[in-house]
């Protein structure tokens, strides 16, 4: 049992946090594109960042600041609009202002400003536009502004995606929060996946940090709608304390809730990127066991939940053990060929290698439902993990097909 | 300039080979199914095989045949009805046992045959019909027979694929000879991609061994469909010394002129398969210039050709640099993204990072015709590569989708 609840709030349920949502007029279509969350005092901060050799402005300024100075991080400004990447220096120093400019409207130090951006890439950021928002939004800061904030990171995502829990550490109710935006796999917006955690516990800035890289590890870098990574992905988080709970050390009980409750936020938020990719109609999820270690395992899942014959044969309701077994066979992950296992929901479809005499249409028809789930078993460690996808659908060519730059 | 010439006859062109192909009743279609390629004379033999970790008894078996036995391999027999993957140790002793008739067929020993299956997984061949099949095939071998064996290897392929060339080495004209299928990503077949090569060089089994491994790294390794590798991927080369040219030296210029004609050959075939790829409109060639070493390029060709971004956007005619750019960055190659250029044809997309003005209409024109060249280039260095995939198309999803097991 798990022990934290569902809360709501989003992002700003974590006390201490604030955030806000407006139209600045950076998408064409007039919907919300500017997005700010500030944390009322000084937060710890850490971040994944893409591993593109193409990375958009706020990336590296992200990563410098992330650098210099991890323990008082405030504000962060996410613009949906220009991905600020493909810019040049002219990128950068707009990027820098836009920083310089919410430090200004929040009343903090340039050094505690974080950005993000998503949307076209190539172009500029429309300067004069955010500078016009910039007071706007951060007039409309609250305590209950998570919600505003979640809807204005989108781009071509069909649903917000925002997650809170909580639970009781030494005595205090701690609270996570987090957002993300996926999908937008149209070009020019490149798939950007943006997540965003707030969390009001005690930590010092290393230990939350590792705390996120491995979040990042089991939900995030976990999903997959067509393999591609863009020059703008991150997931920031931000720990303020404002809980007022004990500080978490290092490996203690404390210190294991709060890491689960962040794996489940995250995971959460992956699964629903995953579930929302373009022209999706169901989550995959992937289960591979009995690796060596949990990397191995993790890896495999991953490349079966990419491969577009596992994905089609999901659309087309097709219980396919080749294709998976296919999938896992080139992962790179040495295994006994004789030992695997397949599982679709309940049906055995492969045992030790050879394929097994199953219910074709009773497959067929758990395949209609949503989510799926393909388990693999190797049965030579206990290494374990698990990926997301989604299906590839006529849908997902037209949108990538028929949009034009 | 080449140094050579193509020729008609395929595998059966260069001297001492017979080939013959039949419908031995191993598909349901009628259509021909068993293929079988005879070198007059003993040939040295070399082979690359998948790298899956499950591999079909025939993949296993020839692995050890060449291991044993590289010197005086005579015959190669090939089924696309069954794959013989995931059959457990039957499969095995089935594959020993048509080998062996094989063998007895064509009066060899078994340590000189090789043998190759595709089609379906999970099934066991079917012995009766290749036993009753392998006289008549036999009976049928003649040095005209490329052409049938050519289409008695094919699956779903939409075409066969068969080249021969020739140059003149020391006054003597030399000939290699190839086939390939590929296509047949329809689960159960699972994108079997096999190759084989005839040559009447006189040469080395080391030297043959290393330039059939060198072949396949620029051109059939260098191909993708949908990235899926099968459990029965093989290229298999024989060269035979029956062109009476003087014996092939390692670093002459007489090993240049062979194993550049090898390639040329390699890569028509290659670019067949993918041209061929399910519901593809195009080929796609993508050229990547400018890296350290020529593998860093041929890594980052594969992993643009691969992209479902944009395979889509060529299928939609969208001269996206930006999806080219993204596959490029996350190649895990290093590089300076203020260095990079990207062509489609003549148009030049981008340039030191950052996109140009181009005639949009023009490059869409461009992209509806046949094949279609991206070219990235990163100013580091001498590597250059290759690869070649097809667009994705509303068919893949409907061949991939609607196909049930």
């Amino acid at each position: 049992m798990a022990d934290w609840q569902q809360i709501a709030g989003g992002i700003t349920a974590p006390r201490g946090f604030q955030a806000a949502g407006i139209a600045a007029g950076l998408k064409p279509s007039g919907d919300p594109d500017l997005a700010l969350i500030l944390s009322d005092t000084n937060a710890v901060a850490g971040g994944v960042f893409t591993t593109s050799q193409i990375k958009a402005a706020c990336v590296t300024f992200d990563q410098h600041q992330l650098a210099q100075n991890p323990d008082s991080i405030r504000a962060i400004v996410v613009n949906a609009g220009q991905a600020n990447a493909c810019t040049g220096s002219q990128g950068e120093a707009n990027n820098t202002a836009l920083a310089q400019a919410v430090a200004t409207a929040v009343h903090v130090q340039l050094s505690q400003v974080l950005t993000a951006s998503t949307g076209v890439i190539g172009k500029q950021l429309d300067m004069a536009k955010l500078e016009a928002g910039l007071p706007t939004v951060a007039a409309q800061l609250s305590a209950n502004g998570g919600d505003a904030a979640a809807r204005a990171i989108l781009t071509t995502d069909l649903v917000k995606k925002s997650i809170a829990l909580e639970a009781e550490i030494q005595g205090h109710p701690v609270r996570i929060g987090g957002i993300a935006k996926g999908s937008g796999m149209i070009h020019p917006n490149l798939a950007t996946m943006l997540g965003f955690i707030t969390c009001d516990a005690t930590i010092s800035a290393q230990l939350w940090q590792t705390m996120i890289h491995r979040a990042a590890d089991v939900s995030f870098n976990q999903i997959t709608v067509d393999g591609d990574t863009s020059t703008n992905d991150l997931l920031i988080g931000l720990a303020n304390g404002q809980s007022q709970a004990p500080p978490i050390q290092p490996d203690t009980p404390e210190a294991l809730i709060l890491e689960d409750m962040l794996h489940d936020a995250c995971i959460y938020l992956a699964k629903a990127i995953a579930r929302d990719g373009e022209g999706a109609n169901k989550l995959i999820e992937i289960r591979v066991n009995g690796t060596a270690r949990d990397e191995d395992a993790r890896k495999m899942a991953r490349i079966i939940a990419s491969s577009p014959l596992v994905k089609s044969a999901a659309f087309g309701c097709d219980p396919n053990w080749g294709r998976v077994a296919a999938a896992a066979g080139r992962a790179d992950i040495p295994f006994d060929q004789t030992a695997l296992d397949i599982t679709l929901g309940e049906f055995q479809l492969m045992q030790g290698g050879m394929p097994l005499a199953f219910d074709r249409q009773a497959a067929s028809e758990y395949l209609k439902g949503d989510p799926i789930v393909f388990t693999v078993d190797l049965h030579q460690g206990f290494g374990e993990g698990k990926a997301w996808g989604c299906d590839l659908s006529y849908d997902y060519v037209r949108i990538n097909a028929e949009y034009t730059t």
